[in-house]
């Protein structure tokens, strides 16, 4: 039975009931005027106790999957593999489906595209994008491929949360990460937070709404915090920055998308600057709507429950996500011919050669780190890794994309050496 | 032919070729994959050259409303009557409508709700709050009115400058507003704006979509910028605020709501504090989402087309305001009967009798003016006028609403007299 038959009423088969499950199934229960139930969850630990009737629960998806009665599925389990199968199993039987499983749209988004056109089922993800801030649905909506300029956001709310901490209080990666952890902002294990691979998936996700691209996260160039050294931070405080750790989208002139995420100096008049600890803020600037900017709450079981609850309700007037950016197959879309300026943290300037930078325009060192900031051009940090290694750290700074064209490159260097011998 | 039987071509009529009129025409030039084309442009002046084929023009309103080929009007007029009678006609003729006029809305919201309903045309107003930003689609979506605890904006582009300008340069208001017209910020009558009325649209607007309520403009208490002084932005700033005109919008315990537009002192920890300019921005507190704030341009051309566009886009998947939050006619929804902290200026204390308020909380007079700040009831404000005669200004704090209940009230008063003589 389709949504539309069933005067939509949301008949709800429920994958998972962690935080946002439950957080979901309480404001459900809440807010009748949403003519949404819950009939069935399936939870993978029949023994656990929860805080709902037992008749709800059942550990057989096929129970959810092959009842005709439930026309919507909202899957928020932890397993990205089971939630793959769900996903797929529910748009194939024309079942809606609501997530917010980032890793798992995307990694599968071009066939979860497929699916939803051949049965005609909605998906929708907007949980899995900054939580409660509906960033994808005004991509979608708001901002025409031609008009968008660039999409920069704070989309991990652990990282940010860490970089709060070592920024403002001074404290070192490993203690402001076990602190998060303590603080419920970080999983215990945090490996997809703080090597960036998370805010690379949520990247992806955004590129296909911005800009009609379907990359594999792996795709696109990204690394995390790991390497990042209180230092760093206090040197860029110095400097007026604060370092976050910015996805970024944008147009290049010859109409290619430029799209990475790295650590990055963060100057005081943008509005990335004043998102701090566990906040998620996204900026889009289009040549109509000028710079706009969303800040909101980015994790979490009620923020995440808020953007699923949204997303039921748009099923309700039968809403979907048209995809009308979507460049056909094989368009060479994304590139890494385009530059950025950057500063690389090493313990010693021999860890770099300076022939990896285009331009090199200063060189600071002080007791603690050396600084080179430059021109470097993006297809040279994808193809190598040195910048990787541990002991270097590579900040970019928040500027224009565009505007390090060759002829930046070719101009002379500008070098400057300070060395700073501050205790 | 309704939208839904042209495979969603949209047709459309446009009344009004101002700057917003001609940026739409620029940008659906420009944006072919949308699906939709200006048929008929209705003007006043047909003399007045433009940069569009002069066939497209007319200066005949029923050329667009009898066109049967036409299933969108788009309504950019500065005329609110003429604009009534262009959105009441063609709703009645079952063709969608998208408008900027705030205050045509805001007057006629109720009827035009029912003639959505009687004909089953849809009619959208992102453009008439904030210009680019979604809020009215974001309160429609995403916050349940149960779960909705207050809204705060600063909904005004011309006053917001103005206070920018009074506030950063010390300038006066009638300079700032000199400033803000030759800028473009501000109408040549800018008496809308800045005595609050343009506020107060906006509010009551946003009250439909965030709770359910549909006020005149004219029930909600508000009041403009006419009476500041510099000297009370410059007492403000001493003290860590901004001045800023704030429509509030909140839940009070009973169920009620809270809604004005005044000066409001805005703390630095608010994210309404880096609003400059005429930008916009609101914050949107609710118990799932916890705080979200949108931001972006709140007036101008291309900001204001940009959401023209957007409503357009959602009218090609049959988007319509659902109304789900609407409240039965009669119902006691918006209260005079809660009491706010307030900050009131005057030239001397004699201008002020202390009875008005609940509580009277400090009291400082410096060369310029005298300051008294404390709690007073909405409803005594309401009923009275004091308050809004020269020479005095009334600058309400930005805290919750609901804080100050009678036991509050009741509490001894704790004077503060500090008498500053500084220069």
């Amino acid at each position: 039975m389709s949504i539309q038959n069933s005067n939509k009423e949301l008949i709800i088969g429920l994958f998972g009931f962690g935080v946002v499950g439950g957080s979901l199934y309480k404001v459900l229960k809440d807010t009748p005027g949403l003519n949404a139930r819950i009939k069935k969850v399936c939870i993978r630990n029949a023994d656990k106790e929860r805080d709902a009737p037992a008749a709800l629960f059942t550990t057989d998806a096929a129970a959810i999957l092959d009842d005709e009665s439930i026309n919507v599925i909202v899957e928020l389990t932890s397993d990205a593999d089971a939630a793959y199968h769900i996903i797929a199993t529910a748009l194939s039987r024309g079942k809606a489906v609501v997530t917010a499983g980032k890793s798992t749209v995307a990694a599968h988004l071009p066939e979860f595209i497929a699916l939803q056109r051949q049965y005609g089922a909605p998906l929708l993800y907007e949980a899995a994008c900054c939580a409660s801030i509906p960033v994808i649905r005004n991509l979608e909506e708001y901002y025409d491929n031609d008009l968008l300029r660039c999409v920069r956001g704070i989309v991990n709310g652990s990282t940010n949360y860490v970089l709060t901490r070592m920024s403002r209080d001074g404290a070192s990666f490993s203690d402001a990460l076990q602190e998060a952890q303590q603080a419920g902002f970080a999983e215990a294990d945090p490996a997809l937070d703080i090597t960036g691979a998370d805010a690379a998936n949520k990247l992806a996700i955004l590129l296909t709404h911005a800009y009609g691209s379907t990359v594999q996260p792996g795709q696109v160039l990204y690394t995390g915090i790991t390497n990042l050294h209180t230092a760093d931070v206090a040197y860029g405080r110095q400097k007026g920055y604060d370092v976050k750790l910015v996805a970024h989208a944008g147009k290049l002139d010859d109409g290619r998308i430029a799209a990475f995420v790295l650590p990055t100096f963060v100057p005081q008049d943008s509005r990335l600057y004043g998102v701090a600890n566990e906040y998620n803020g996204v900026e889009i600037e289009s040549s109509l709507a000028d710079r706009q900017f969303f800040y909101g709450k980015g994790a979490g079981g009620f923020p995440t429950a808020s953007a699923v609850l949204s997303d039921l309700s748009a099923l309700r007037y039968d809403y979907r996500y048209e995809y009308r950016k979507l460049q056909p197959e094989g368009a060479v879309h994304v590139s890494a011919d385009y530059y950025i300026r950057v500063c690389i943290s090493c313990n010693g300037l021999l860890q770099v050669r300076h022939s990896e930078f285009a331009r090199i325009d200063e060189w600071v060192s002080n007791k603690q780190r050396c600084y080179i900031s430059g021109i470097i051009q993006i297809s040279r940090l994808a193809e190598s890794d040195w910048w990787r290694q541990e002991g270097i750290s590579l900040i970019a700074y928040l500027e224009c994309i565009e505007q390090y064209g060759p002829e930046a490159v070719k101009a002379e260097s500008d070098w400057i050496h300070e060395e700073v011998y501050a205790d």
